[in-house]
């Protein structure tokens, strides 16, 4: 152990990366719905942090409603991955706060797309797709099947967990084919989706992440965080090449 | 409509080249089990032949207990898309036989390999995994959701189709992730399936197919016939490069 | 042959269905520079369209400088697979109709994006992605190789077939990992690019094209040529599921 | 800094978790060829054994003309990660030990095959193809580009690196199209490799990298050790579910 730590403390390349986290929430149902108040009284951001904290992250939180939508470069400028979760207003993300974004995962900032993210601006324009779903809300089981049971993002489950009550999204999920489909889900009712979807777009990664609702107690579920915490170091950027775009010179001058 | 079909006339390579298909089935359980031969009387590969003769393919039918299991080198070389069925006599398929196949399928032949095939000599040779996966027979339903609707082999469906009484098979499914995933099955019981996996092997495309069985109608399903179909045209060989391997000539002498 | 022909009348399924092609030039190169409109005195389009209707296929050319560039409603309902070559002028075409031709390939229309196209609107929009690449004009050798030699958009070609005089285009290629890639160039100046890359977007199907200039006669080339149809047939829509979005009922009440 | 330090002992969850890497060479050329006993007099196996030391990494190495070629059910239980150099006595590998290390890598150990391994019978059963290609030996330049600069593979590298003098491996390359491709190879002659190929099969992940030659130092090129070094940390088992196959209960009895 001591020369583990020792070889920890003269190599930095084989330190943890630990990646620096934003929280972006659209933060209005916690705060007009009194049943939504209820489950998360100090809004979904707070209850998906305090977990990502407890794991050794550095997490800071952003909300529509500040400046910038919380978004500023700055914020951006010290965030290896960026988490997401809205609803309702969806389009009140102002489009320029939606480029900064965009340019940053291209950049090599990692996206966490939660669950009504899906309709965000910005996985949309990411994807370049609808993202178009079919839903259903009767508080229905939902089992989350390990599809690639090797990615890191499977990390510490089981073959499969369970949201007793979900909302139901459900195929034809209008959305590129994963570059890697780590979850498929069932739902009580008769429906599959791709739930666990990772993509890389531009030098950032991306992973939409199904599980989620402002009505029901999801974000504190072992497991759904454990997803959340192992997809924010996959997302992590890494060190990759500054590429160049554009004209270059002619290799025989 | 009478110059698309001089059209036809004049230019060959607008001809629908319709594959020739082989049907092999193992055609074991048809001859020993009452139960099956009740459902298959002439065993499950005319039931699939009856259809796809009727949409005007050339179809041979061949069985394990033929001479050479049926699967001459005269066969497979007028052989363009071969389908797959075995379940209780995969070990009795000979190592040449399916060496022969094999090749053929690195060659360019298309294979579709149906339901219990998962476990036959030449698809795991294929994949190059264990090809294994859960099961369970209750006769529970089925829902085969499509989720790439603009697939050649999603052509003439909806959105999902059933399977009143099926065995089920479950996630993991031990095989490299498709090419092209096409289906995701849903079953009664909890579980999902990966259940129309498209892959490039060599020149060769392969299909995988979950649904069939030797005590359920299945095969005389049309959704099911209708993919079938759909995959013989896909998996048609094209007429792509003849590929060279091995030692090539320095460029400047 | 007589028989084959009576198959084909008596079954419609098994007709070819060629698509309906339509070909979207700028248009603008090619009537203001001579250099230009000596190698394509009636526009690029002309060049590839010449070639299409000598295979069989219904084409249609549209082009930048006419009424909604030629891309009406009307057009768009009766194009089965859009071709799109820009490069002077990509910030002209009004953004309501890169929305139209998207709505289109979402609903099923396939899209071949031809060399300098990588930065037109819609190849953007559908990619998610800059599409930014490296580029040099020194009329250097390409030579493009078939990395995937079983898929239909590689039909009738050899191992590889060269541009004597390209632009070179060079990686990182700034779109999304292809659902399968089909081609690769060599360029004699030290790069390489990933020049054949096939994509599922919504129904519709995506092939981007590398080679292609105004000043080379490019387009003038059996092989291109070949690779353009064969890219038309494989774009083409099939007849998939009419796929339903949002709200499903409970399946229980 | 000590903060850190700190965080990582008392967060086992947050250590780095260094691979143990075996890395195993068929190490006959070193003993027969003077020529390559000049360039790697301790094995090709010692050159990338010491940098991956010099990194932290816990590593041994096996050879072919070693017991159980030094694999045996011990050292393989040990082993995160394999490296596998083969070239002149593929053949005289044993088929158990193939078999031995094919199932350590469906259960989540990974593969890096390098070079000449591509005809190795580990990385041809775990392919399902023929992995074949073309090559050629005169020398002849090789420049690497990375094609996915956001995947940990490419970490610490620039646009591209050169081997000066390579043996040259063209496409066609008779494998799967790889889950991920990380590099393309451009060679002075006209050729074109996918020389960096993720793959996961079964619980394991493979990577195949094309650098490498018993003649040149290429085993010295600190780019080509980056990549190792990324592949080892990257191929590394994750903590994902057990997976069970076969026959699940009745979820209703």
């Amino acid at each position: 152990m001591a020369d583990e730590i020792l070889g920890v403390e003269e190599n930095v390349d084989n330190m943890v990366h630990l990646p620096r986290v934003t929280i972006w929430n659209e933060y209005r149902h916690e705060k007009t719905h009194a049943e939504v108040a209820r489950v998360y009284p100090d809004g979904m951001h707070e209850a998906i942090a305090s977990r990502l904290r407890a794991e050794g992250l550095e997490v800071r939180t952003a909300t529509l409603d500040e400046p910038e939508h919380g978004l500023t470069d700055a914020v951006l400028a010290q965030t290896d991955v960026l988490i997401w979760w809205g609803h309702m207003a969806h389009d009140d993300v102002e489009d320029a706060i939606v480029g900064r974004v965009y340019e940053r995962v291209l950049d090599g900032m990692g996206l966490i797309v939660l669950h009504s993210g899906h309709y965000s601006k910005i996985f949309k324009r990411l994807m370049g797709t609808s993202c178009s779903l079919k839903w259903r809300e009767i508080g229905e089981r939902e089992r989350i099947w390990v599809v690639e049971p090797g990615h890191p993002i499977a990390e510490g489950l089981g073959e499969y967990f369970e949201v007793p009550r979900a909302e139901m999204y459900g195929e034809r999920f209008d959305v590129p084919a994963p570059d890697t489909l780590v979850f498929v889900s069932w739902f009580q009712g008769g429906e599959v989706f791709r739930s666990g979807c990772c993509y890389h777009r531009g030098k950032g990664k991306i992973f939409y992440f199904r599980p989620g609702h402002e009505t029901y107690p999801i974000f504190y579920q072992p497991d759904v965080l454990r997803v959340i915490v192992n997809a924010a170091r996959w997302a992590a950027p890494v060190g990759g090449p500054q590429v160049r775009f554009g004209h270059v010179p002619d290799p025989l001058s």
